[in-house]
């Protein structure tokens, strides 16, 4: 089937006009995810087959397709370095750890799936839909970075840096209410504790030098138990960060 | 000394030689730092006073000068992204799990360390030279990561992605040998571990369901108490990784 495969053919309608049926089907749905996909964007896709394959998870039943995660892995580490880039600029006065700490913010898990549905991938991810599990899961949040993978193949990095602003950090993401919220897994913590009866405290565990600056490791401990530890260069973020741990660890994270 | 800050203008030897003797041997100094500079990009240097705080480690005197840990977050960002891309091509057919780790044997901080010496960037670093801790640790690693993000803001992300290329991965980082080092943790914690009659022990701890995929966690118990944990899609490599967190917090890293 040289003519579904080639690049964009299904474009040309004089010659999508001859096939059969099934064939036609399958060219007008390919025809549907292009527009879709060239709205989302902001621009036509010039390698459809990437985006084809940035949209395609795992449980996809359309074997001939690669599954995203390959994608996912560039296009993580792409948004990394243009949330990265434009941090740097938009806060010249803040020290790194604001930085790394504010990126965490925009980039983790949680933040990267609720984009993803807003921007309306979970409508476009080819997935097990029969998976009812797969439904409320977080893979969309991996769908829309593995799209980042894609645009950097297809267009590069600089048009991938005006998508990503244009199109992820300019509609969804509120800079004023990140800087005001305060990261706080302890108090998460301490609230699971108190209402299942447990004794929950943090150990200072360690201090050891690492290039002339103090690192600290504090550890969560529940009902006399270590359950994680964190490290950071004050106490007050290593314990956070071991509550973080343990909150993924316990199963609390929402 | 507006002739000293603006851009590059210790390049006008006409009217360097008017300065006074002082500033005559100060603007020699710097001239002396853009020829060096020039050797080791590959191009001159467009921002020269980029170029002077990615060299700038918190420790240097010269207190006019910012230091170097904001470009580090940022070069390490950048590095990431264009390592990740390199490897992404270089093997097409590995899975995202295999890519991730390739990536960590190249930009884990010994590795750059010792790149970042071969280059010679550790008689560029300006740093407190009598502290003779600083001498033998990793800053210089933390110095290429900064001379990154440099290049980055100075030159663009392409010129950036030549420059990592030709100046980092061809000449130091033998892919072949990378991909033949096994990272063995476990190994080296247990040499550890028997040379001073510990019992060390590896227990699964947890095993949780993450979009469809198992989650082990593995911890790494030392005479009974548990140090560690980690965390991947297989049993193997999380202990693998509570193992080097475990190396890290014992403080047996090289």
């Amino acid at each position: 089937m040289p003519l579904l495969f080639s690049k964009n053919l299904f474009l040309d309608l004089d010659r999508v006009r001859l096939l059969p049926g099934f064939l036609y089907r399958l060219v007008s749905k390919k025809r549907h995810l292009y527009k879709e996909l060239t709205s989302l964007l902001g621009f036509p896709p010039g390698n459809f087959a990437l985006y084809e394959i940035a949209l395609s998870h795992r449980s996809s039943k359309e074997k001939f397709l690669e599954s995203n995660e390959r994608l996912e892995y560039l296009g993580d580490a792409i948004l990394g370095a243009i949330v990265g880039d434009y941090l740097f600029k938009k806060y010249p006065y803040k020290t790194e750890g604001y930085l790394t700490e504010m990126r965490s913010k925009i980039v983790n898990r949680q933040q990267l799936n609720d984009i993803a549905i807003k921007m309306g991938l979970r409508k476009l991810t080819i997935y097990d839909k029969y998976n009812s599990f797969l439904k409320i899961s977080q893979i969309f949040g991996n769908t829309l970075e593995a799209l980042v993978g894609a645009v950097y193949l297809d267009r590069g990095y600089n048009k991938t840096q005006q998508f990503v602003h244009k199109r992820i950090l300019m509609p969804y993401i509120d800079m004023e209410l990140l800087e005001s919220v305060e990261m706080n897994h302890k108090n998460k913590l301490y609230g699971w504790a108190n209402k299942n009866g447990k004794v929950l405290e943090f150990e200072l565990l360690e201090e050891q030098m690492d290039n002339g600056r103090r690192i600290f490791t504090v550890g969560a401990v529940v009902d006399g138990e270590l359950i994680c530890t964190g490290k950071a260069f004050n106490k007050k973020d290593a314990s956070q960060i071991a509550a973080q741990q343990a909150i993924q660890q316990l199963g609390l994270a929402d």
